[in-house]
């Protein structure tokens, strides 16, 4: 195991209060390292420490100084701890006094995990600055629409100026264009202030195809996995110990010095690791020594797509102790239900029996063949909490791997649209919106970079085209990634909100949410206390959730046709609480609050309803 | 999961009482799969099934038939699932009834494992025959020797007719020339007879480099880990079902057809699988199956060199349940200790230090970093009981992969030799003696092979060259692993034990080993019930071992000097019951059977001494 302080990063520039700043890095392919300040034409060498590491301390360099490093005496190179990259990836880097921020939130206590409904948005294209001051003048909508949390997509340093941001290669350092890291610490506590939670997306699985120096500095990867990017990050081979303490320091200072509330964990399947203590347990452990000092409650949510149990098991029983993960079998058996055709990944899900599933058992294949992938796949999640899983009916990722970038709010009828969130809120998982889906955003959300290498721009381009060639359409183009466009026409159109069935969507979602948070029966993610019932032939589904003597009826007409289903509501009278045909909604139905004792349920197309026990 | 019927075989050739034989192969690549009898020229087809599985039923075969496959009528292969190759590895592959054989072993129980005591031999050298038979003339040598199980290196199917086991294709199939299925099972029948139990080693983590022709089948093979031997076996990426269900089949045909008491499975390290349940885990839990079935009990020991305690865990708290693991450390530790230099993987290891972590915490790095490593290694092995491993002093890696081929015999003193015996007899693992070491053969164990291509064969010759290049004095050359005198050399030669020398260390071992049998303090692999302490300038270990109130004094002189320590034996009285300098053991002490009361002890140079309290 690593020796970490939790207090401090011991990697990169450290500015002290005395004026000094002190350089560590890992560079054990150099025999000698010197720190460079381009703006003086100073240069002094560090001292070579063990295991690799070289380290020194100067005056001549502040916060704000720009610097690099030249390893045996011939390149100058940015720091692969840089917390700024002032003019760009090729640039130097810059000294940053992190403590620097006045802080306002001492008095912000995390929400509690099962309290989480999560907004995910793309700093970039959520308001029309693209920033994260632009993000803060939305802040006041999000309150009133009720989300918890925010997730906030990557920020680290990429190339250019548009990027979803997994192409960052300097996890340290917050994307100039965005605001910076003080940008990002005057956001977290603006959050805080409005009291919500922030999720920051964090990749620690592969780096961007371009800017990337960490190759020169030392073994960061290794040839002994393949991944979709290519050679994995070296968690576990030779001179592994620096690369995880250089991603573990990293995590720790989100919490630590940008009062972030969670991190989320791209794509961790492929972070490789077959040693004994795999790389997020070490960060788990190290997170809760931070939390355990700090009194501040401090997340991890993965996105993992093995359906393994272990990485959501604590890890006193074996696991890796992740607080949550994502869960994509929930968005594709609830996206095939609702009409999706059954190409690709989503080959492997029928729809509504395996939606039924989603709600009952989380992992849809939990051990069963799977013939996508031509193997058996997953396990089981009995006895995991409903708070360990995210759902969403959309995020980025599906959203954006469409040719087009079609929100949902394109793809499917205003009235499924509410049927949809109805699915993801009622839930015992954490539900996860993606931005601008609250109101039904036209816009798409397209794939964009902003790369600076001409032959990577034409690959990317060819690539995509490529992956798409199948579905181009007469008169359609495959958008070209590398365009401004791309990235303009992705941003939100807040107008739409001026717009009478935009501004239903939104109140819809809004009740919805402020039940969630209200109902104790919705409230609790408790995965013991449910039960589905599925009418196959008529897409419906019934849902119940129960906490205490508090009871909530869910029933979702998936299908395009009036149903009438036979439930057994028991001896109970029922209360209809919600049903998405309402005029309010601008749906087609009557408005009856009268009190139900319903058998017999007629459901116009796409509906949602949902009853509570009248007792409570 | 795969589904798999524990009692049959479902791959491969499998005759049935009414004449007729079922074939079944898994061969998703083909569009036709057809069956060749060339004896006859007879040829049917095979009729598709699920998942690229292709089987079907014939009068025309029986037990004794050749055959094969012809593949889209190209190609004719013998059967991945092969239960014997008499024409050799690119030859037709046989029927076989393994159901033939009358067993007489019905009232044999197997052996608990913490009474396990391991010869580990290799067929072909260990008797002047080299087959099975030839072993089988030795088996009351080793009963004599007091051994309660042998190790037989791996037996499946190999090119030529020397190698040491690690090269075979054939998983199935048991070397022609060592007496195939039959006399592998007629010799674990003898075994039983004699009160042996039977450890088969086998290799599911590579496959030989010459005859494989396994993917001209399917994907047994997958790009997504690199191994030493190339691509890794496919356990986990698409298709893996079929290949999980290969092995897995493979591992019950041992235990249910051969009556083997336990498998060693080879490196297991290099079984890289990543999905939620490791192909080790799925083998345990499908093994548990049969012994449940059966009533025999069967054990699986795994070759590992990770110290991950996952391994050894069981599959209810979150590890793969393998009943032990080699521990190589513990070897490296005593061999530095006795003197050997720390060069390659000795390099970690400090002597006599590492030697007491070794016997207290099994694992000598268990999170520390390992410089030869360069990474942090290990996990704890606390709460593991000490049937969990596995020692040697020696073993057909550590002797074999010396350029030439030195057994501790030949590298060490006569008295050292004593020292080493009694480390690992007196440890509280399962200790493992590698063949010919009881009486300190002279002969090497050299690497040998008998490939058939000279392409190969040249490439091995010069492969060995450059791995010892380094290492070749004046005078020496590096033996050539294709000549047959490499193998010839590498054989026990008995006539030593007419040699007063050799046979007084065959009665020292055969006294040790009565003692571990009959001392309940040694008997009793209890960790917790232990200590140890080093007087590290003198080269001198105490360990203290109990069990109830029988405890057990062992001291151990490393040095080549005459050393006295002080060592506090308690108020209790002492018996000497073993002194390695004994004359009985033409040591130059003399035999004092007496009462002691030690506190000060004079050890003379490369001495073991044990003492058990006088009151037992």
């Amino acid at each position: 195991m690593n020796s970490i302080d939790i207090n401090h990063r011991s990697l990169g520039a450290s500015p002290s209060a005395e004026g000094q700043t002190h350089f560590q890095v890992w560079a054990p392919y150099a025999n000698s390292v010197a720190v460079v300040l381009p703006e003086t034409g100073e240069r002094f060498a560090l001292k070579r420490l063990d295991r690799g590491y070289w380290g020194g301390l100067s005056a001549k360099a502040q916060s704000g100084t720009r610097y690099g490093y030249e390893l045996d005496g011939e390149n100058f190179l940015p720091d692969p701890a840089s917390l700024a990259q002032p003019d760009g990836l090729s640039g130097p880097s810059q000294v940053k006094d992190l403590s620097d921020f006045q802080w306002t939130d001492s008095a912000w206590v995390n929400t509690p995990l099962k309290d989480f409904i999560i907004y995910e948005l793309h700093t970039g294209t959520f308001s029309p600055e693209g920033n994260f001051q632009g993000l803060e003048a939305k802040l006041a909508h999000l309150k009133q629409l009720g989300i918890t949390a925010i997730e906030i997509m990557p920020v680290a340093s990429f190339p250019g100026e548009r990027n979803w941001g997994y192409d960052g290669v300097f996890p340290y350092a917050v994307q100039e264009s965005y605001g910076g890291a003080e940008g990002l610490q005057k956001l977290v506590n603006a959050c805080h202030d409005h009291g919500l939670a922030v999720i920051l997306d964090v990749v620690y699985n592969h780096f961007g195809p371009e800017g990337n120096v960490l190759d020169k500095f030392g073994p960061y990867f290794t040839e002994k996995y393949h991944t979709p990017w290519g050679s994995a990050i070296n968690f576990d081979d030779a001179g592994s110990d620096a690369v995880r303490k250089y991603f573990i320091e990293n995590t720790l200072m989100w919490f630590r010095d940008f009062h972030v509330d969670a991190l989320r964990l791209d794509a961790t399947h492929a972070m490789k690791d077959l040693g004994p203590v795999h790389i997020l347990k070490e960060i788990r452990q190290q997170v809760d020594f931070l939390s355990a000092n700090s009194g501040r409650q401090h997340y991890l949510i993965a996105e993992v797509d093995l359906n393994d149990n272990r990485y959501i098991t604590p890890t006193g029983e074996g696991g890796y102790g992740m607080d949550a993960q994502w869960i994509d079998e929930f968005h594709h058996a609830l996206r095939v239900t609702s009409g999706n055709d059954r190409s690709g990944y989503y080959a492997d899900f029928d729809g509504i029996n395996h939606l039924a599933k989603a709600f009952r058992d989380a992992y849809v294949y939990d051990g069963q063949y799977s013939p996508h992938r031509d193997k058996s796949f997953g396990s089981s999640a009995e006895g995991l909490p409903g708070e360990r899983f995210v759902v969403f009916s959309q995020n980025h990722d599906h959203v954006g791997n469409r040719m087009l970038g079609e929100r949902t709010g394109n793809l499917v009828s205003f009235e499924m649209q509410k049927v949809l969130a109805a699915t993801v809120l009622v839930s015992p998982y954490l539900p996860l919106l993606f931005m601008g889906e609250e109101y039904g955003e036209k816009n798409p959300f397209l794939y964009f970079v902003d790369h600076q290498g001409p032959e990577l721009i034409q690959a990317v381009r060819e690539g995509r085209k490529r992956e798409f060639a199948a579905f181009v359409r007469e008169g359609e183009e495959v958008p070209d990634p590398q365009a401004e466009s791309s990235f303009q026409n992705s941003k939100l159109n807040w107008k739409l909100l001026k717009n009478k069935q935009h501004a239903a969507l939104l109140r819809y979602y809004q009740k919805l949410i402020g039940f969630r948070k209200t109902i104790s029966a919705l409230s609790h993610p408790d995965r013991s206390a449910l039960s589905v019932d599925v009418f196959e032939a008529k897409q419906v589904l019934f849902l119940s959730r129960w906490h205490g003597s508090d009871y909530i009826r869910c029933v979702f007409n998936f299908s395009g046709k009036e149903e009438s289903v036979q439930i057994d509501f028991g001896a109970d009278s029922w209360k209809l609480l919600m049903n998405s045909r309402e005029k309010q909604w601008l749906g087609n139905s009557e408005n009856p609050k009268e009190i139900y004792q319903p058998n017999s349920i007629t459901l116009p197309p796409e509906t949602f309803m949902m009853f509570r026990n009248d007792h409570v």
